[in-house]
């Protein structure tokens, strides 16, 4: 399936790829570059608690992907905004309870909708056909913002809200895998998983507890393979 | 139609209300305060030209309304992106074409859904129901991003993309009128024009020659009114 999807595409080979440094969106520009797409990488800072390590991260999967471009971009409102155990210190980033179905405090209101808008307003000025974001909607956080459903009605909005010749693509190969699929995936890929980082709470040994150090490890044992990062 | 569309309200009388500090933005706000909203007033920032004045314009009109929150954030990547008159030092801003029917340059790539999705995250936070945005689709430059059908695509992704519990609705409560109506309704409700700012280029003294200027002045003198900006 995502063969196909990728696979059918025309015009520009230049992708905008928004990459925060985790594992999904390492998995995710190593499908890109796969496919032939020539990067733009792009990375969102927006004050949350890892940010300095998530740029560090990003940095290096842009460098190893020999990215076109590379863009570290700033969004502290959401951070000002706050509502959001990632943004705001006073809350505390829970943890691990991945049997959970509520939407935990750790989701960032509409956090993706900023990110994409911004991702296509970039790629209108390069002129690029495509955006690839490592959502994953079933084996995830449940966050509203990472539903195919969600990437289907900003398909539609892109289409109205610019340019009668722009004809951008918000790609999201990674939807419907699992995480041990991702894993597996990355791995054929050679995918650089040891510059990777997941944890939503520290910026130097991962935490081990918080939720998506929980999604990593569990699908790491999964794929029976070994976590390259340090834990506490 | 305006009456109709807002009376139809219920729940939190909270609504953000975008503002750029220039005359639509300016006549929305009176629109929402006359419907009894409690005001949230947001300006973004994005390193265009007239910055400095917007902001100012925006915060005197939001200490007019007695909005309960007001907050200027900064957006400041739709500047590093460039592709726009209005932030690119080097694409000087055109004199008006009123009969063009091309995008001009002033156009920021898929600028108002930057503006809506932090719109939204905000709203999420506040618990706030609506979003009003000064969006005009006819009597105006021509940007995709000002067109109905766009509002409509950005409601349906407002539901995709938020809390199941979330209910947020985008209110363009000027989409259809022209400029002179804007300002006939804006002087039935007493809105301060003296205190708004519509220049793309200048910072004091308004140039009277870009596109903004132009429907603005166009608009002043169709509804027989004096516009109380000082001119080059």
């Amino acid at each position: 399936m995502i063969n196909q999807a990728l696979n059918g595409h025309h015009g520009s080979k230049l992708a905008v790829c928004l990459a925060s440094g985790g594992m999904d969106s390492c998995v995710c520009l190593a499908l890109a570059a796969s496919k032939g797409r020539q990067l733009a990488a792009l990375h969102i800072s927006y004050g949350q608690r890892t940010q300095r390590r998530e740029q560090e991260a990003f940095l290096a999967l842009a460098k190893h992907y020999h990215a076109r471009h590379t863009r570290i971009i700033t969004a502290d409102y959401l951070r000002e905004f706050g509502g959001s155990a990632l943004t705001d210190p006073n809350i505390e980033v829970p943890v691990a309870d991945l049997s959970r179905k509520d939407i935990p405090v750790s989701y960032v209101p509409f956090r993706n909708a900023n990110f994409l808008a911004a991702a296509v307003s970039w790629a209108e000025v390069l002129h690029a056909r495509e955006i690839f974001i490592g959502a994953v909607e079933e084996d995830s956080s449940g966050y509203p913002d990472c539903r195919e459903s969600f990437y289907r009605a900003f398909n539609h909005l892109i289409r109205e809200g610019t340019r009668p010749e722009t004809a951008i693509a918000v790609q999201t190969p990674l939807i419907h895998l699992n995480k041990a699929d991702i894993i597996r995936t990355g791995q054929q890929l050679g995918a650089p998983f040891h510059l990777t980082w997941s944890c939503y709470s520290q910026n130097d040994l991962a935490c081990g507890r918080c939720d998506s150090c929980a999604l990593r490890l569990r699908a790491f044992a999964e794929a029976g393979i070994k976590d390259p990062l340090p834990y506490r």
